[in-house]
């Protein structure tokens, strides 16, 4: 009998419906198995701020690190909600985050699942996993202005990229592609981010050359957001770094049939720090409290958790469930309780 | 008898080719009008550097910025070739250029022509145009990396961003807006980015409220992606930063049919330098040479700069002409020069 402590933050807007829905997927999955998880609830998110002007304190930081793995729906209040104007819940609490448990792998896989309602044509087969790196770039927060607010403001960003961020999870991506289809292919803007591109270049040149049976390429961001429309077939790994991996991620939901369906890690491999799994949708305010949001992107982010915790075979049955269900929709309007109740019901039958 | 002082710059890879069907379509349109294009040539691109090490010397510049207009094919030799290694023709040529002519307003029109093969199932109406800033930003070349090639290397790129160079193109994008659906919408990464970020927000609220008759909305950039393909009719102005400029107009290239549709302008509205006219793909060099490259959008980008010098009643031929001739396309291949010659015939008829 294993045990598994794990954090639960519903968060805001639909974020608290589908994480609903997921736990009712891990119950199922998990029932009669030799594996409990042992939840702890955190109520974080705008919601939480707006009620005692706190997005993440040091206590909640230490309280979820104690877990094993995290289990996040969504964070972030109704845009242009004045009361938030200073908050910035994205980074005070969900980047805060990753950065503070090292979730330098934000593990993102697209797939077309059979009967899922793209928007492409001719899409192909879209089976790829984008590593998006999650703790450097031009995420870091190392921006600033100057005579703000005047005719004369300058506000600087600046992206910080290191060898050390950069090669650890290009190895990652690199381990991902020997276990699919051995491709990897590197996103970046080589030509005008010449010093980060060029050591992004650099790093993945030099463990492609560790790796000669796994095929390399690289292509520039404006140009692989053209594939992902065009020829998505093409992709099996992609590495990238932060920015240029969230703009990919939410493309690559929509070409694969809306981000209801995507879900995500942010994945400290070394095991220092507890994972966290979560839809890669957001809170989506304007649709909460209606059980219209679809759910299947946080079940499917519990079956990237199960996989982490090496529960295989539980990962499986989630995914094979939640593939099953989406390939026998018909397009007529379920709530996001009977979405996660059909799953449910496919794992205990 | 009017006289335009037009620098051509064909460039590399398919530059020549759709450069010589643009040249061909001005001449049309201009033949018997009272306005005389006088063309200057520059050799310039990945193939004059490699002949004699120059990518754009002083002098280069300052006999361009002499003409009245510009029009440039593509630059860029073939990815990987060692002899460019430290070339880097797209900084050290084009963003050269763009940024010493000032050219802070890139403007660049999608529009889903009825006959082109879109890759979307339900496209809907796609006419937006991007004004994307060209001076600014990520673009700057402010970045450098300390302990080059160790595993030690820390490399940095930082966005320069002014409310000076802000407030011009965002009171462009009003402008535009004014003059056709009256939408504007802002694309950026404020939650991220929130100095930068925060800055173009402020600056576009602050224009929107000089403009009651203008909509005005926010959206991500990777939301915004999503967008572009799952409902891009909600945009009629976006304006956005450099980088995010370069990102969305290449995935709305493919949207509307293909980046051999779509055409640019490197715009100096003020009339200081000369506004350069380009189509938005690049040099293609493994099509090059092959005659089979799509002419269509230098043809196009012909049309904005005839609209540019108020040369209205040929820009709106040419469009028309080269919009007929997409409408009337059946799949079946032609070399570049046939489509030129088409598009220059139905303007002689
Ligand atoms: C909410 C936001 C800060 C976040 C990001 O940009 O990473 C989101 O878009 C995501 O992709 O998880
Ligand atoms: C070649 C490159 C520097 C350029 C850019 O990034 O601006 C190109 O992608 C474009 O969009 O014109």
């Amino acid at each position: 009998m294993s045990r598994v402590k794990l954090a639960v933050i519903p968060g805001d807007g639909i974020g608290p419906e589908v994480i609903a829905e997921a736990e009712k997927v891990l119950d199922a999955v998990t029932r009669g198995s030799d594996v409990t998880f042992d939840k702890t609830r955190f109520s974080l998110g705008a919601g939480r701020f707006l009620e005692t002007g706190d997005t993440l304190t040091d206590d909640d930081l230490a309280a979820i690190a104690a877990h094993d793995v995290i289990l996040l729906g969504a964070v972030g209040g109704v845009p242009g909600d004045p009361r938030l104007t200073n908050a910035n819940i994205e980074r005070g609490m969900l980047l805060k985050l990753r950065f503070a448990l090292d979730h330098y792998v934000n593990l993102r896989p697209s797939k077309l699942y059979p009967g899922a309602p793209g928007p492409l044509v001719d899409p192909g087969e879209i089976d790829f996993l984008v590593v998006r790196e999650g703790t450097e770039g031009p995420y870091v927060g190392n921006g600033g202005s100057i005579r703000t607010g005047t005719p004369h403001e300058v506000a600087n960003e600046t992206s910080v990229n290191t060898a050390f961020g950069i090669e650890r999870v290009v190895r990652y991506a690199f381990a991902q592609a020997v276990r699919r289809r051995g491709k990897v292919t590197l996103v970046h803007k080589t030509n005008v981010l010449v010093h980060a591109g060029g050591m992004w270049k650099r790093i993945v040149d030099a463990v492609a050359a560790e790796h000669p049976d796994v095929a390399v390429d690289y292509v520039h961001i404006d140009a692989a957001t053209i594939y992902l429309v065009t020829n998505p077939a093409r992709f099996d790994v992609i590495v990238t770094d932060n920015l240029f991996g969230d703009i990919l991620t939410d493309l690559a939901g929509a070409v694969t049939g809306g981000i209801g369906l995507a879900a995500s890690g942010n994945i400290n491999p070394d095991g220092a720090f507890p994972s966290m799994f979560e839809p890669v949708h957001g809170s989506a305010p304007d649709i909460a409290g209606q059980q219209i949001a679809d759910p299947t992107a946080a079940i499917l982010s519990i079956a990237l958790m199960l996989d982490h915790l090496g529960l295989t075979a539980e990962a499986a049955r989630v995914t094979h469930a939640a593939e099953q269900d989406i390939a026998e929709r018909d397009g007529s309007a379920r709530t996001t309780a009977q979405v996660g109740d059909a799953i449910s019901a496919r794992l205990r039958a």
